[in-house]
């Protein structure tokens, strides 16, 4: 049965090779700046995520200022520090030798926030679960993150770092939360797997430990083999 | 100077069309069932979506059983019930008028949910902002939406439920959060505009409202010029 809607082969690889080629960069980026256009598609693909409600409660605030990123910089190193002594000996170890953000060597960082009143008190959808607002504006990075990746830009999220101290360096109000620190730029390579799962840090999970059917732990043993011989085939064919 | 990263020109279209062709399908769902083929891809992309420390929180439930699907509906009748409440006049029969789920017609139903003990107690980068294995978990259903709208197959995703009863009903434990129920289908169309703004529920807010340089509020006049004209370029052609 032909399906009209269903990408043209090519098209349908780009998809495929942005997620599975997207990494979270922090130690490749070099210093080029990225050109207007490529930085208005990416910004655009971001703006045009879905929101529930369509309430749209991101912002983009685009920094370059040294003295900017050098305080927020300053902020990730006391976290970091701080997440650093949840661990012990040779796992310690470790954690403090991994390189863990770009934010000084990325040209661009980007903090996309949520705006929790945007939209008014009743947004559509909104009434049941409050922090749709916060899942749309994740869905609005992803998108930022994989329209980057198809421009051979590379972008590192940030998450060591305190919501309080990043509202105050970039004068957010209180009612709007810096969901995601971004780091953007082009990149020396984009690293074949996470850098965790290459430095021994934790491990890919296997799918089908994590497919259900129906109800949660349900397992369906005859559909799952079916689908643990086509993830097979596609870890072999990894779209590069 | 060439950017040995980046996509071709059709890759590149493949992921800026899917971004921006995806919707929110409600309406749409013929009864065709998913290949397993191409239903693989899609939880492949969702699972290959990054996740802080590499947690990877998601498992993913798939619903095909009218009895379960029947008992969401419900759920969601309630809470839809209850939301319409919030409105007065012709924004209530507005509201009442939409539709706002497909969880009958929709061949495969399916639960994204988060497991906020994965990864045990100290999750790299999950010490300062305890919330990124939720933000995960929507990176990796953004995956999804997009994945799907490269095979053609639409997306929905049903907000207007209770987390307690959908965990009832799927028996999800305590730790674990169902952070989306997702309608997953082949459809007759994909409308050209979200649902909302062709209702004239919501407008798309100018994305120039929304973009900041170095600080909340701050505006850059000249480079934000510069970004206008270039997404006024974007509107023209809109990859479709």
């Amino acid at each position: 049965m032909p399906n009209k809607h269903e990408f043209p082969a090519n098209e349908k690889k780009g998809v495929y090779r942005a997620i599975l080629l997207r990494r979270d960069i922090r130690s490749q980026f070099k210093p080029d700046p990225i050109p207007d256009d490529v930085l208005a598609r990416i910004l655009y693909a971001g703006h045009h995520s879905g929101s529930v409600g369509f309430m749209q409660p991101w912002n983009f605030i685009l920094i370059r200022d040294s003295e900017v990123k050098k305080k927020v910089r300053a902020g990730f190193e006391r976290e970091n520090q701080a997440a650093a002594q949840n661990y012990e000996g040779e796992r310690k170890d470790k954690y403090v030798s991994l390189k863990l953000e770009g934010i000084l060597e990325a040209p661009l960082n980007l903090c996309v926030t949520c705006d929790t009143e945007r939209g008014g008190p009743h947004v559509l959808g909104r009434n049941t679960i409050r922090e749709t607002d916060l899942f749309s504006t994740c869905c609005a990075i992803q998108n930022l993150w994989l329209a980057a990746r198809s421009e051979g830009i590379g972008m590192g999220w940030v998450s060591i770092l305190k919501n309080e101290e990043v509202k105050k360096i970039l004068n957010i109000p209180a009612t709007v939360i810096p969901v995601a620190y971004l780091c953007l730029g082009y990149v020396t390579e984009f690293p074949p797997r996470p850098m965790l799962e290459t430095a021994g840090w934790e491990k890919r999970i296997p799918l089908d430990e994590l497919v259900y059917f129906e109800k949660w732990q349900e397992k369906n043993l005859k559909d799952l083999d079916q689908f643990k011989s086509l993830w097979k085939d596609l870890e072999k064919e990894p779209f590069s």
